[in-house]
């Protein structure tokens, strides 16, 4: 099941500067050979479910191993059956319709 | 790990009313031996990383097998390793400073 | 405009026990008249959509104001204009198809 | 206070294409002369708390009488007082650290 996630992680307990720990979950995105792309509040991620969904929970361990001791996710989720669209695809689709 | 997640599966394409597809959700969650509770906007989720993810994609599966063409899902997702907390302690702890 | 959301106030920068800032919260929401329900994950409101706006913002602000200096929020929001729907309909909705 | 937002709107009982309603939000937050960038999975949105949140309820609004009976959104948000943050700066403190 291909899936398109919206990922965004919050350690909690390691004052208000976060970015260390969101630089170590793009490494493990890229590692796994997912597709990402960086916005301001989180990270697009294109793949199978399996494999974007281990690299989400391997987020959590390294930053856990990093020393937060606490970390709150949100994460949107999309799949659908009716035709393959990339994330591409998506905002091409908006773009499209803007100009 | 332990996790506590707060999960929202809206699917897309079957008009206005979900209720029968977050039911099925709920069904999933209790097979899997899964503590819950049910909210107004999503169901609370408690046990291992393994087996909650597991329910919630077997839950993406269902909805598309009930003729759903697609499915966008918020997840909340919250891990500790400083101290076991359960859904019924994070109320509590409110709870208590609130009287 | 009527409103049913699920909110989800995270201070960062001020350690991991963050139950004092909920309950800054919860006040501010029944102080504003706006029926809620505590979850282990967040809270449901009902109510005016600007007045359930006013108390995020509130939130907001009574959270800095206590020395959190950085704040992320999560909420999820529905609106319909098909008929009418409170919080107490949406879980009714889902348990009684579970029975 | 300033905020910068992340706001994924979904439109339901209009079928599973959903870009047209997109469009409109992404017009409506270009009118009230917000900064903006669209991703995958939703879109970021910068500026003052109550122009932000007007151009969301705007997009509530328009999308109903664009025909769409029920309407789930998604936002994340975020306020610090510690220091002014641009949209910009976040996404450039995580790709300084990447390189």
């Amino acid at each position: 099941m291909h899936v398109i996630i919206d990922l965004c992680v919050v350690p909690l307990g390691v004052g208000v500067s976060v970015s260390q720990y969101v630089v170590a979950c793009e490494q493990i995105i890229r590692e796994a050979g997912l597709k990402s792309a960086l916005h301001a509040y989180g990270t697009n991620i294109e793949g199978e479910w399996d494999v974007v969904m281990a690299a989400v929970k391997k987020c959590h361990e390294t930053i856990h191993a990093m020393g937060a001791p606490r970390i709150t996710t949100t994460i949107k989720l999309g799949t659908r059956i009716d035709r393959h669209q990339t994330m591409a695809d998506k905002v091409k689709s908006v773009e499209d319709k803007m100009s």
